[in-house]
């Protein structure tokens, strides 16, 4: 298969390809997509060198598949032109998510209802995609009725600048600040911005996107996100 | 007032006498009691110094109130020998919390339940007060009937080991370990010892003493109790 990976460089593409070659997903040609200031750089995935294109240039070398994770306003523009020229478009971006034309899938609980009309997929949320694993088995069986749920989110979650907060904080550097406050021996519950409802974004997520993929408007959600000082898998993102 | 600290030269004892000094209890008689290892020692409060002397001794001093930081099993031996010489026992220990001839007290919420006839008064688990100090209020007005609750707890609370193991781990330091894991860039969801209803105790004590400050044994709660790495006023723990 030809597989574009919308945004190769950045931390979640990075991860994306090493996850296609520790699948062995059947991968004949990848092409490694990003903005113009990394093109012509090349990326190895395995044992040969693929060079950084363009959307443009990405789209006329015709994929079957483009996973995408460069943000929603990329996703929002590039992913109907990826569609248009035959690709199957996975979105990691929250900008397809609620679309009412669009499927969020979580393969375990409704990949079954994709067919091969669905050419732009949602992905959802992190938090909401764990959480789904868990309790649809239990929604099928019991009838879930409420949902109330609190996390405790790594600040990897937030990128680069976070992680690097937190390493600062605990090196007692001063540097940029990721978080309107110190991370480090604190808990912040506030993850992404504050709506007009009182619950951040990232909370009204957890409730949109677990109705829409458990396919039941009924079920009643409440979230309480927290970001704490814990990284996902943080030995790979420790400065060398 | 003449005023007992029973284990007061541990970490919560030397924190009961800073709140007594910084709000002017009116202590006329200061009664720092440890154990036989501390006694003969000198604690100062209020720019005097005070020898820390047995429970027995303190006991023959009459003291008009015992204020016990000291484990359970002390509470348990030693508050009942206070109250029979006349002294009001207030208990920071779980001993007494759920004994039915107890009253287990939050001053804000119950605390005109009290009567000269208390003279052992049990004081509940730190997450529990926040919570029905929080909640009471709402409870009143509009009648709670579910409560889920999820924590997010510090090491301080597990006490001086936890402190040092958190620190030595951010340090690159091998040491003791007052948890079954690495606590530092974690969150571990076990405080206390695991029941056989699959809840810590910590968790089961919000469950009940909830119940019996609010005095609404139909209250439904359940709670997940957290540590993850964070200090209550670390700048007074950090290694000088």
């Amino acid at each position: 298969m030809k597989i574009a990976v919308v945004g190769a460089t950045g931390l979640v593409g990075t991860k994306m390809l090493e996850v296609l070659a520790e699948r062995n997903f059947p991968v004949t040609e990848l092409i490694p997509v990003a903005s113009e200031k990394s093109t012509g750089k090349e990326i190895e995935f395995n044992g040969k060198k693929w060079k950084v294109v363009t959307a443009e240039t990405a789209i006329a070398m015709k994929p079957e598949i483009a996973l995408f994770s460069a943000g929603g306003s990329t996703s929002l523009e590039w992913a109907p032109k990826f569609a248009e020229a035959g690709a199957t478009v996975i979105d990691n971006s929250s900008a397809w998510r609620m679309d009412p034309t669009k499927k969020l899938v979580v393969p375990e609980v409704n990949g079954n209802t994709l067919t091969n009309q669905d050419k732009i997929i949602a992905n959802p949320n992190c938090s909401t995609i764990q959480m789904v694993v868990a309790l649809y088995p239990l929604h099928l069986k019991y009838g879930i009725k409420r949902i109330v749920v609190s996390t405790y989110q790594s600040v990897t979650g937030t990128g680069k600048k976070a992680v690097d907060q937190l390493m600062n904080e605990r090196a007692g550097i001063k540097g940029e600040m990721a978080y309107a406050y110190t991370i480090d021996m604190n808990a912040i519950p506030h993850i992404d911005v504050f709506l007009e409802n009182g619950y951040t974004k990232e909370e009204m997520k957890m409730v949109n996107e677990t109705k829409k993929i458990m396919g039941d408007e009924s079920i009643r959600v409440t979230a309480t996100t927290v970001r704490i000082p814990v990284m996902a898998q943080y030995w790979r993102m420790l400065p060398a």
